[in-house]
Parts: structure tokens; sequence; C-alpha cells
């Protein structure tokens, strides 16, 4: 199915304080999209859409990326069942970043492809600027092994 | 102040499920960096840093990105006072994203140069794939006029 059509950029105005939704995709036609948990706010992965996936996560209610390491669509969760069903949608002032609020569900109910709730599962174990160490802030839900096929 | 040297990209294993900080900085230098209230996990922005800025950032506790439109480094509310206080630096399993989480300070404690505490402060006001109008989910905290000097 061909993408919608998405409202054409138009002023700086407009953009920034306007009612209608006017994405910049950049020119390898991708725009960064945050998903955040609807429930809890954490942060669970950062992905690009290009105009198809946005629009097929519209149509469907469910995150849809645009693989860059694939080239491919990529329907969240269509391997491991980790789906995600869209809440909300937000864009930022400029329009240049997405960010959406998700039920994450399926069985393990992991966005991370390495079996954790959130890709951003490690932090700098110190502030000190010559400390780059760092903890492990979650417990793996699955064992990626188990959940996708080797290909 | 010259940037740290921070640790050289490995293995794949070492940056996925390894105790270092390797950030993949782009080709033009730069990594998306997410930005949470660490209070309430409200996702206040979206940005990039370099090393030089990622260094800044831990040399002194205060966000500072790159400023991709100044072509310079750019210390969140050296302007404006708003400046953000980091509480912790994640990164992601690639370790090509990195979130932090901060205070946001200032006398109107907005992130936003429009005068949002977020950035994000509109969303699709119905996820109907054909309807593209937003809705305002914020109130202005302060009048930018005021802040921003012209320059």
């Amino acid at each position: 199915m061909n993408p919608p059509s998405f409202p054409a950029r138009t002023t700086h105005e407009e953009i920034e304080h306007g009612n209608t939704l006017q994405p910049k995709f950049g020119p390898d036609g991708l725009i960064p999209c945050i998903t955040q948990d609807a429930a809890t706010g954490q942060v669970l992965m950062f992905a690009f859409m290009n105009a198809e996936s946005l629009g097929h996560t519209l149509r469907t209610g469910r995150a849809t990326y645009w693989s860059r390491s694939r080239n491919k669509l990529w329907v969240k969760g269509e391997e491991s069942g980790n789906v995600q069903v869209v809440r909300e949608l937000y864009t930022d002032c400029d329009q240049d970043v997405l960010l959406i609020k998700v039920d994450q569900t399926g069985a393990a109910n992991a966005a991370c492809h390495n079996g954790f709730k959130s890709c951003f599962y490690r932090r700098l174990t110190s502030l000190d600027s010559a400390d780059f160490r760092l903890e492990f802030t979650a417990e793996r839900l699955f064992d990626p092994a188990t959940v996708y096929k080797k290909k």
C-alpha cells in the first residue's frame, strides 16, 4: 500500500505553533522516533520511521519502524511477538522528531532484541568524566536465542 | 579544552553486553541524545552531542549539546537560564544513542525554546490515519521574546 501523503511543510509559524502534523523526513527519508511506555514513561527504544512506516503505524495502531540495517519495513514484534500498541503520537517543536507512547505487549513484554524491557539497560556507573564504566540497571526478560530464528 | 578520548568501539559482544561506554559517533561526529526529566520521566527534548559536548556534559554535570544550526557547542540554558543538571546517563544496546535524565532548572523550568516544559507539546488529536490535526497538551511557561535576546 502506498504511504499516505503527509501535509507539506509550510511556514515556521505553522510548523512550530500550528495544529497540523507536518513531519520533516530527512534527506534519507527518515524521521527519528522515541518510544515510551505509555504507563510508566520509561523510554523503551529509539528508531527511525519513513513515510511508509509512519503511515503503517497510523493505519494499524502498531508501532512500525524502518530498519536501516535490513532496509525494510519493520513491524515491531512481528517476529518476537513483542508488539507495541500505539496510544499517543507527539511531535516536537520543529516537527523533525516523533515521540510515541505505547503499550508494550508480548510474552516477555520487552522492546529490546537483547531481551530487556528497554534498550537503555545500562548507565554510567559514575558521572565522573574520566570513568566510562557502565552498570546494568535491568534484568533480562527473555533469552534472544529462544525467540529469534537464526537466518 | 580538548574532548576526552572515549573508549574505542571494540566487538559486538562488548558493545551490546559489556561494561564500558563505547559511544558511536556518526559520520558527522554526532550521537543522538534523548533528554528525560529525572523526576517525572517526561521526555523534554531530543538533540545531538559530539565528543566535545559529551565531554563537557560529563565534566560540568550540565547537559551540553552540539547545535547543528549554529554549528557550535550548546550549553543548555546558557542564555535562557534553563540549565539541565544531569543525574544519569544511559546508552542503548548498540551504543549509538544516549539518554540522559536531568533536573530541569531555571525560572521557567522549561526545556523548549518556544516556552514549553517539553518540546513535545503537541500530539495527534486522533490516531485515525487520515487525520493530521495536532492538539496542544501543555501550557506555555514563558514568552520566548522576553527571554532570548534578538541577534
